[in-house]
């Protein structure tokens, strides 16, 4: 950390945060510069509230230095995680790019199965779907709860593709992790931290969305609470930040990929469906999330757009699917990667 | 609803409009203007995903009308709601404006029962303090927990200030319950939406907190949630908005507490320390609040900041605590209210 | 500024960071951390481009020191400016707070004459007005032009109001600086450099608007172009940023007021038609900004706003501007001010 | 536009708001809802200011229907226009795919002329490079003015590659247009109105940054005013937009790439070294701009970005952009392009 004095601190105002660096157990390193003095603490204390010497005399402002998490960074794991979902185990996280794709919500038996058959001869690995959705309005449609995990498992039976499945809080938690592949925390529990240490406790893979209004070290931090209580088996999901732009639903980032796969050894999915709001910007943006590094892709598609309970406007419908993976193919294969 | 159709949409395309509307159980209405021809469907179906119809050949996007919520809003009661809160029946939403203040956390017995002898003697009328604490990185102080509430308990005994704090999830629920007077919802979990259900089944009043990417309408359909799961003492908190400014740690948006005035009948705070972020801007923007019409305040405030365990620097000192209440005093009175 | 090394960074990588700041003409100094290494630059060279550095290898990021405005800052001169507007000489940044209002465009010689005497009579020390306009559509009314000027000057002799208009151009600047008491500078223009520079070059005092996407940083040192260019008469006024909020044209973030206050000895005004975009918002956001330690405001109002050519929206009618500004000595009294 | 009425409007409120849209000469369509009365204003003015209708009794708000731009959008022209750029005539906005490289500014000939040898050698189109630079700080190197734009010839004559340089003010616009082959409005300019219409008037290509803050709509508008003042050789450059996020200087939100093709026949152009702001972000940021549908890119590089006068930390070295362009080929083939 670095504590920046304003200009005019006299010695007694230096000597006092110098006493407050100690006080916090950390070693103070004086630069006595043209303008200002400037202050550096030594040593890791991440726990420590650093904040608190702005308060103090004629301080300017903190700047930190090292990053808060650990656990997650490159710095402690160099190499890239990789981590196998579903019962065909693919790897998400290696070579090969993988599309997840479903509706937004189980709606039905039938209209889920009748999904998940177009998922798989489209070449997808995954299989997406809510059972449990959480809705902005308590009047909307909420999902069929365990009768959904149900139908999951009969798709998964019968596809073979991995099940992926938000876990919404700690009561319906158990059931979630019974049935599915993957577990998905939605971006509005992101910094949930009860469900974030629940979900650290479980030995399955967690699909860990970014919170829309998120910086990527609070993400990253999200992603330490989880491996920090036991489980190293976190994807993170890119679904778009919301900004000032109104013709999107939100604004999908795309180079926080490249950025992650700098700062962080977990794998990375793009989510285009929430990330842009509209099923006619999916596919380019399906295309240039994997060009841009990205290691596989969740997509929304149903079976009949116009009638979905919910998140019609961003769903593909099948013919839009199958299309989309032809076209990935290719562009995966110009940066040599293979889908 | 409207449904705007794109230049050049045939009959056909309208036709198909009309009776995806018709399918939601809705009327249609067709308006044919110079360059487009533009659908109004009518009813009042709030649980239909109407952006279903976005993907329909040759609709260019959708407009709602109604407003999502109704418990929430002042056509359904037009009377500004008071909650009354603590031993002391302080009536939040009514002429009076309240203020309260005190540490981010409990840290320990002392230095809490010192904070709340000086936010009575400055003239509070309740006192705020973590026991449980959703911290950005899991190394942070997380909070006393069950010892923290027993410490507020006895603040309120002491003092007879309302305690106001936060509860962060299903399992601390209970005991935040038995404990405090007044549950806090913080910005992370406005849109944990099992725990708006759990507290609207409490019958204590909920402090709800804007999350920091929340729309208006977001915000009052989480109020929503609570209400319609049958606790109406809901009390909105404006604690600021993420935004590119960085002098800031959120900006405080003060337009909110008119338009809110508009919209609802329920009580707005104002929490300019988490608004600002630092100690130094928190009295103009307490001020700046009250004349903008908020029916309260909540400050932190810790009896030594610069040794804080947790948001030092937006923390004020005993001093300018009682100062600030003061200023808010005469400020209060200039708009005809009493503080 | 303070170079933070990544992990790992060897000697070498290190000795290459110090070779180049040396080659800026700054001084060096090292500090080796337990994680990480960081190089602090010694010495004040505004002008050189430090991002460069960045570009090192095993160089993690760059963190300025300096602020980079100087003429601007509370450093250079620590007595808050005063500026004197108009035949009457009111002092802007003073004890004293006054009020600018008036209709978004001059529409004719009529509606501004009356608007003027409305605008003396509710109390008011300035007068608004557009002759040139910077409308966002080709297709809009853009404003009288010369005969607009021309009716601000008979408005000006007839009230002996302080005349606010806005210069847009270098084309329309010697007009402009004819028959106007103060220039004002638009947000869409606050980086439009060779106009910074050539009322740099006036002595008239200038009102510079904050860019809707400006820093503080970049808004003073936009500032800082024309007491640079020889012109030290900047008011700043704050009128709003773009953010994802939806329900206001702008959000209004006040904190800038006793921000600035810090910061910078430059007067401050506020206006709350811009920062809002509803008229029935305008009123409280009044009173906060003067209660946040606004010198003044500067506020839209039409003899009849159902019919204005422009921003008709955000315009007070007259009889609430009275109201208005009643209601605004208070709030000055309040915090001891007079208006 | 439709005019929605607040509950409980009477026949008098909706009547009056009728008038008023008669008052605009356009005709009303009154649609009664459960709810709530919306009236549709129908006919095509788009130089009314609408939004003062929002000031009548009961008014709730104003919904416009249709886009305020006509020359720049897809109604108008179907057909993609390509705009054919530098002495070899390349077409923009065709199949093909061109990158435009080279530094931030021209620092000097001999720094200039290298750069552009190696421009030419990867595989470029076009030469970008400052002759006229606008800076946030009047302490900053401010280009070489006339100087650097006979450099920039030179490097034309030498290289055959097009010429792209920024026009910075109406002071400027004679030297630029003599020089340049394509005349850049920056992203502080896009709403400059005077020098809009100014380059609306010249024959050359004009390339349109987008403003940090402006939306699809502002800067289509902004296109407008150049098209409408006689020059329809309008290029489109998405640069990057300012959000919260801190590890970019910009956020690049790349679904603006296909929202723009369905909107204008505009080619449209990316930059991902203002768009990110580092280096490191640069090449998978352009890749994912082609695979999103971009006509071509333009970005920084310099000879030694460590000693850049400016930007320098965004700017590839001379072996990155051979490396980038030709990745850039097999992205384009696997879209079904050329670059």
């Amino acid at each position: 950390m670095i504590v920046i004095m304003k200009p005019g601190a006299t010695d007694q105002d230096v000597r006092h945060v110098v006493q407050l660096i100690q006080d916090f157990g950390l070693k103070e390193h004086v630069i006595v510069g043209t303008d200002r003095t400037v202050i550096a603490a030594i040593g890791d204390k991440r726990a420590v509230d650093k904040g608190a010497i702005e308060t103090a005399p004629m301080v300017d402002r903190i700047m930190p230095i090292l990053a808060p998490y650990k656990m997650a960074s490159r710095e402690v794991k160099q190499d890239k995680t990789s981590i196998e979902i579903g019962p065909e185990k693919f790897p998400i996280g290696g070579r090969r790019v993988g599309v997840i794709a479903g509706p937004c919500a189980v709606e039905s038996r039938d209209q889920f199965l009748r999904t998940a058959d177009i998922v798989k001869a489209a070449g997808c690995i995954g299989l997406r779907g809510g059972a449990y959705k959480p809705r902005t309005s308590p009047y909307s449609f909420q999902g069929l709860r365990e009768e959904g995990l149900h139908i999951l498992a009969e798709a998964r039976e019968r596809t073979g593709l991995a099940v992926v499945t938000e876990v919404m809080g700690l009561d319906s938690l158990p059931a979630v992790v019974e049935y599915a592949d993957v577990l998905q925390i939605g971006a509005r529990n992101m910094q949930h931290y009860p469900l974030l240490e629940a979900v650290g406790q479980v030995q399955k893979p967690i699909l860990l969305k970014r919170g829309m209004m998120a910086s990527l070290e609070e993400w990253l931090l999200a992603a330490e609470y989880i491996i920090n209580a036991g489980n190293p088996n976190v994807i993170l999901c890119e679904r778009g930040i919301r900004t000032f732009e109104s013709y999107v639903r939100n604004t999908l980032p795309l180079a926080s990929v490249p950025e992650l796969n700098e700062r962080t050894h977990l794998p990375v999915l793009v989510d285009p469906s929430h990330g842009t709001g509209h099923a006619r910007l999916v596919p380019a943006m399906c295309r240039a999330a994997i060009a841009a590094g990205a290691d596989g892709l969740i997509v929304e598609c149903h079976i009949d757009p116009e009638h979905a309970l919910s998140d019609g406007a961003q769903s593909l419908a099948p013919d839009q699917l199958q299309e989309l993976v032809r076209s990935l193919k290719r562009i995966a294969q110009a940066i040599g990667r293979v889908l």
